[in-house]
């Protein structure tokens, strides 16, 4: 599949990496299309790995990856909306607001998300919340934890982008799903966020995860 | 122990018949000392049960539950610091906003929790955080869910009120504890609510909880 992963920090490198690895081609979108990390990444991984602009890399695949930073996912996002109509965006973007230190707060307010925000500024587009709940390597990775007896958290307005992601983490290696509906429950998959900055402390790492019990 | 338990309401009742029935000495506490719900529940909790103001059962317990409703928490429990003084403060309330339907939001701003604000308004008292993130019939409970393979978590200030805090609640039944340091990591514990009303209708109960795997 052509895939693009918008951003070229950690998390847009590591799932980038991986899902050229499975075979996709794979576009990284910048504002730079000669950005110097994604140059970086584009020959570490050969010839199903390029680079782009943000527009360009939207324009470029089926389903695109948000892993901007939560903080400038709407400003980037926002002007795509016709490269990305009628496609499916992943959300893993978080809005953490690190401007008082640690712990983040959430800048989105109450009764909204970023999610919901993404979804809003592109209406043509079926934006899927999906693996903002855990680290980088865990996302593509999930076997890392538990031997993936973990839970994925999936939300969207469209069944059928949400099926498609799910394939697509299975083939990550995610067993677990649970389905919380519509894009309003990116509230809570975000607001997590708020313990899972407690839970890495006591934990003593970052590679975690939660196993919903009933 | 004397213990007693601010609030009328089914998480109120739930928790006092639970240390009624495993020997305690239990004293409701209401705006109402004459308050119909709370001379039911003495009634039908014999003579370890009794009633009283939030006053008179603040003064009676070495061990207090807040359980009250988050809007009312700080209102209530704000008058009451002399009596609270040296004391243990566990507070099971959230911060929950039904004022715009369901789902709800949080009313706390961004960088607090209730639970930091009580122990902004009670100085001397010892306010811990604890089993706000289930459902009351699985507080007192927990087998009732995966055989008790779940995580209860837990913070505040003071180490000997939390280790006070989780040995009741081992008698309760809990197994295992995350202790997530001060009481900061109150906002996590709360924000996690926003994830919480989300996963009860996909689950179809709100028997269920988290075990945090790694």
């Amino acid at each position: 599949m052509k895939i693009s992963v918008l951003g070229t920090g950690a998390v847009g490198q590591t799932i980038g990496t991986k899902l050229v690895g499975l075979g996709h081609e794979v576009k990284m979108g910048s504002r730079d299309a000669n950005h110097v990390k994604g140059l970086g990444w584009v020959k570490a991984n050969g010839v199903r790995a390029s680079l782009g602009t943000f527009l360009e890399a939207a324009s470029f695949a089926e389903l695109v990856f948000n892993c901007t930073a939560g903080r400038a996912s709407l400003d980037v996002l926002g002007g795509l909306g016709p490269a990305l109509a009628g496609k499916v965006l992943v959300d893993v973007s978080n809005p953490l607001d690190f401007s008082n230190g640690f712990p983040p707060s959430l800048f989105t307010p109450p009764g909204d998300s970023l999610g919901e925000q993404l979804q809003r500024a592109l209406p043509a587009c079926h934006v899927v919340k999906a693996l903002n709940h855990i680290s980088a390597d865990v996302m593509v990775d999930p076997k890392l934890v538990a031997s993936g007896d973990h839970d994925a958290l999936i939300c969207g307005n469209d069944a059928g982008a949400k099926a498609r992601v799910s394939e697509l983490m299975q083939s990550l290696g995610w067993q677990r799903f649970v389905d919380l509906g519509d894009i309003k429950a990116a509230r809570g998959m975000e607001g997590y966020l708020l313990l899972w900055v407690s839970l890495m402390g006591p934990l003593g790492t970052a590679q975690f995860s939660l196993k919903i019990v009933k």
